[in-house]
């Protein structure tokens, strides 16, 4: 499960050892982790790490298959986590160490920097493999950190791009060895943690206000 | 008159020998390969070449100028026609062997990927030298796939790109030498033929629900 | 205060030698000065330059503390210099000889191209560190004319780019030295003097559509 650390102005987010799917008891973790970053005072700013082989491999398929009748809700859930990142009101780097998938992806995305392992793991959104179309507010997310050539090409044909085909498609902002991933990441955010505060989250709300609008519109459609 | 044949999963588009005008006869011939390219079972694509000096020089000028009161329905023919490429449920790709000006341009855009000759032809959105201004669902388009900056400076300044220069500004994805334009659209097709579907279709008519709409507004303007 | 001077075909509009913030006096003249590029009859292009250390700093704060009544009035006012210069129907070159700072910055991005000199100097928004949030407005035209990546990271971390840098992230189109900045913008925006016309006006009026209609907005938060 989700762990937060703190080192001085920095907190570490840990997302976990295993595939850190978004089960709803994740998804709560993440949430309490997030209230205690938002309630701090005082400079900081936000790395999510995580350990081990994956960042993140996305929905929680098994528990969703399990929970059909609660499909919608899930739905908004994951939707309303996306949106929370995507408008903290604190720098957020994530430390992409391993697989960062589906799902995991484009919670990578709401945050504002990542920093991938070069040598292996790879970022992708297979949703157009695996016959899941994304819901437009996932498409609205998205479209909004990418450049449209690099968002039709990842979200149409479910490329699987390495540490340095991400950087060079504009899916990633830093590349670092497997022992400097995370470093990298927490020294990206110490250098913007005096940013934290109402300003920063006015900024944020406002550049990506359209892409929060349909995150939080429940009549979309979720599937 | 463009002609439609196919290479085992790839359907290969061929849109004419002259300037590949955009006349109404033509325009309906293209609807019903699209037609058979849809209706077609299992996993395909679509390649849009042409042959000679041109891929399509846009607009037919010379009917429209002889049908002056149709004017409007032709526009909306046209936005029709760009649409449906722009959202259709198999992987599309415009092998752009000769010149592609002005809505031939636009076509070209509304397809997932290009490839483009390297050492000849150019591509060109020409309205701001002709005095036609683009088209509110026209200016979506172009927008929606290009970075804000070569969508300013090729509308603005009706720049002629050449090949290399294409690439380099993001136009088109891939050059190739005059001999293999084709065989490498064909290519690219194919390694995408397996996401044929309704969820490519989903994934498309979402990313681009905006475009889509403004192109099929005909409240908007249209000259 | 500014001056408007003409090289032939283009029009240079030298915002002065000193910070050159937006006081409303200076707002008024540069009105003026773009009356007159507008009034004027066959080709015609606009270069904006400066003398000195700056090109321009931004906002009067000076102005705005003294006036704090005239807040909204103030900031509409901006909003319309920036929405007016976004959609001149002329082409427009910045040459950005010295630092370009807050709306300074903004009103660089609101013409078609940007010539910035490229060993000294710093193209920046400081919002993020002086605690003022961009108005909807201003950042949907940040958006609008820069990739998200960049749009991003200017905006959240106030980071000042050099020439070199500038360039690399797309915020200007060239670098020049000090002595050929001005030179180089006046040839580009002659190379563009026959576009001038309402064709142009359109085209830019139909591309940024939804930016001009939020900066026009004076109901959307002004603060």
């Amino acid at each position: 499960m989700p762990i937060l650390d703190r080192e001085d102005d920095v907190f570490v987010l840990d997302l976990g050892a295993g595939e850190n799917r978004f089960h709803p008891d994740w998804i709560a973790a993440v949430h309490a982790a997030l209230d205690e970053v938002e309630k701090a005072d005082g400079p900081r700013a936000l790395v999510t790490a995580a350990t081990g082989k994956f960042w993140s491999n996305g929905l929680d398929l098994d528990w969703l298959f399990a929970h059909a009748d609660r499909h919608e809700e899930y739905v908004v859930s994951v939707h309303g986590l996306l949106a929370r990142t995507l408008s903290l009101p604190v720098v957020t780097v994530a430390a992409l160490q391993g697989h960062t998938f589906a799902a995991g992806a484009m919670l990578s995305l709401a945050h504002d920097f990542r920093v991938m392992r070069a040598d292996r793991g790879y970022w992708c959104l297979p949703e157009a493999d695996i016959n899941i179309p994304f819901t437009p507010g996932m498409s609205a997310l998205i479209q909004s950190r990418l450049t449209a050539r690099t968002a039709h090409e990842a979200m149409l044909t479910a490329r699987r791009y390495g540490g340095t085909d991400a950087l060079a498609a504009g899916l990633v902002d830093r590349v670092a060895d497997e022992d400097s991933v995370r470093r990298t990441a927490v020294e990206t955010a110490r250098a913007q943690a005096a940013k934290a505060g109402p300003t920063l989250g006015t900024i944020k709300a406002r550049m990506y206000a359209s892409v929060l609008e349909t995150l939080r519109d429940t009549a979309a459609p979720l599937g």
